[in-house]
């Protein structure tokens, strides 16, 4: 019988459990042992339920206790997390964890100590819920060298996103649904600013290429900006406006980002709706494939990290090899990455507008949207943001620019 | 370094050589060892080219090399596959396959011989070609009992489907494109009568619910009767028609079939087109999780079989888990499933029709093409297909029918 810790009993820790109980029978047979919890590390008290003898509030019971062979991390947050995972490797014991802000600061440096310490630190579900995408990059995908990632990362956005798509809504009349829901927290900044998708973009990208990239790198935007009357365009050109998180080796450079996109229908990212999440990966030989399924909630979180459990228990003693070293991965500029641009545009002097934006940027396709008289869209050929940017000034100062509303990345 | 031995020159054989090549130096540090090809068994010569020297015609030599640890088979067909795999693991040495014939028919016992020497068979290649869902079945959703998993698992079929749904052509003209390009055998029986997709269910089932499932057991249709005119239905409903191979468990049994299928704009297996591939598993702690890729073709299946290649050789001297027994499971028989079914009645009684259809099926849904005189079309409730096949008689007894042109089961 492998005795086990869950340190958090929230959401995830609470679903945890569950699942060891739900499928023990099944659990048991795969890992080849029982797995029982022998401490539940939370502030609170859970009088009267079945957990009730299992709380603790003193971390170093369970740190010291030698029959404690895995810790299930899953508290979020860097700080006590940090000190409680890197101790429990420290003492001989395996940690799975779902803490995306730990792995993507921390990630590189735990998966070291707990190879010096001959124990294994896994964290399937700290990206993409229950979908299996840490460990098919590890175990599955070594035949091809990774050129590229890029996911639907963050559910909350996504359906925010399919609603706005949808029903015509706004964006905080949404947000405040969601909330509601129980998809966002009370304080969004972390899912719709785009912060959640950065740290796992960060944390496939540093598994992806081998050396570890820092979230803090990455250029993110979030989705705060995107307005109902994008939607409109977006449905006109058949398209739909997803967050993308994004990473790519070009030329043994590697770029990142996070950033709402206009994407056409064949891409399959754009039926991804609601709280789904999905990730595809572009191998050189591989070509396309892609990981699908539900990014957050309690009972695929718990599975993925009793998936993780299992592995531990099965890999006693092993290393469960994973490429991600402590070296910092340079990330090239954005900025200079070049990309297809929708921009919209307030005015009320189409004439005066269309011959300006032909003469800052070229041929381009204009849009008009049925009875939208005070704006004008375009799409500029591939240019960089700075190139953009630089572009979107002039046309202010060569036409009657009222106001430049939105300017969107767009892949068709 | 690590020998190996490829068995069969073919399409997927020269695609591992060159993957080899290609990947060398990731593959070997993935890997912990360089991994190099000493033999490859192929009928032909191959004069001039890099592997002239490697290539052997005499399967022994290959058996008896102490050197060659690792055995990668893809000559496809049953024997002599099955001979020389089965020699090789009783010689200690691991084999890796892309031969679904063959692990469908012999996987349980192979599986078996190999633990018993202490050496590996893997076959992800032998499903969805690069699509990693063997390894993710074993390792990732361990946590979960999975109760379906239904997928779009010939590339062929969903060519000729995609190309018959988009251009309105009819089977035999798109076959022949299929041919044309390749992507169908001069012989198409096993892709369009849905023998391919038939034991790629089979093992799939064999592996998630951990008995032997015979795909001898399993009720099969193909694609050839789907007519360009149930593509308009389709259409007109908001639907496409895909050939599903599904498994599901229920009341503690399983069910398992092959069978075109109508399915709502919803379902994402809807949004999978062309040669791609797709496969749903369901589990009760994950919900819903989907692997999409390319299910056939040179490369990406070669990244498979390398793939369990060098899982092969960082697992040498421990065998790696898969529960699946040769115990043998008695499925469900698929006529006692309830499904929804659409039937096409041809007829010039309308009317008649109409009162007979009720009479018979209760309340229906009729469906009328604009244009289309001579024929009705309804969905019926849900019922066994021995039911609904007592009902057609009915039918056919009660009213002017002049032929049932199409009977499709049907998911929205």
């Amino acid at each position: 019988m492998i005795k086990i810790a869950i340190l958090g009993y929230g959401t995830v820790g609470s679903g945890i459990y569950e699942v060891l109980e739900t499928n023990k029978e099944s659990i048991t047979k795969k890992a080849g042992h029982g797995i029982s919890v022998k401490y539940i590390l939370d502030l609170k008290d859970f009088p009267g339920t079945p957990i009730e003898k299992l709380v603790t509030k003193n971390y170093n019971e369970i740190l010291e206790d030698p029959e404690v062979q895995v810790v299930a991390e899953v508290m979020g947050g860097v700080e006590p997390a940090y000190t409680f995972v890197k101790g429990a490797l420290e003492k001989g014991k395996s940690v799975v964890t779902s803490n995306k802000e730990l792995v993507a600061k921390h990630g590189a440096e735990l998966l070291e100590t707990a190879r010096a310490n001959k124990v294994n630190f896994l964290f399937e579900a700290s990206v993409g819920g229950g979908i299996p995408i840490i460990r098919p990059l590890n175990q599955s995908l070594t035949a091809d060298e990774i050129y590229e990632i890029t996911g639907i990362l963050n559910g909350t956005t996504n359906f925010i996103l399919t609603k706005m798509f949808n029903e015509g809504r706004e964006f905080e009349e949404v947000l405040k649904e969601a909330q509601e829901l129980g998809y966002a927290e009370r304080n969004p900044a972390a899912d719709v600013e785009g912060h959640d998708a950065c740290r796992k973009i960060a944390i496939l990208s540093s598994l992806a290429f081998g050396m570890n990239v820092s979230y803090e790198d990455i250029h993110t935007e979030g989705i705060t900006r995107v307005s109902t009357r994008d939607m409109e365009y977006a449905k006109h050109l058949g398209c739909e406006i997803k967050l993308l998180a994004t990473s790519r080796k070009q030329d043994h450079k590697v770029y990142a980002m996070v950033a709402p996109m206009m994407i056409g229908k064949e891409n399959p990212l754009s039926n991804v709706h609601d709280v789904f999440n999905a990730i595809f990966v572009k191998g050189n030989v591989i070509g396309d494939v892609m990981f699908y399924g539900r990014g957050a909630g309690k009972l695929p979180t718990a599975s993925a990290v009793v998936a993780d459990i299992v592995d531990v228990v099965k890999h006693m003693g092993t290393s469960i090899i994973s490429h991600w070293s402590t070296e910092k991965m340079e990330l090239m500029d954005t900025e200079k990455i070049p990309a297809t641009y929708f921009v919209t545009v307030k005015t009320d002097f189409h004439a005066a507008i269309r011959d300006a934006v032909n003469k800052v940027f070229g041929e381009v396709e204009f849009v008009q949207l049925e009875g939208v008289e005070d704006e004008i869209a375009f799409i500029s050929g591939k240019s960089t943001e700075g190139d953009l940017q630089e572009k979107v000034r002039k046309l202010a100062q060569e036409a009657p620019v009222t106001e430049i509303a939105s300017v969107l990345r767009m892949e068709r």
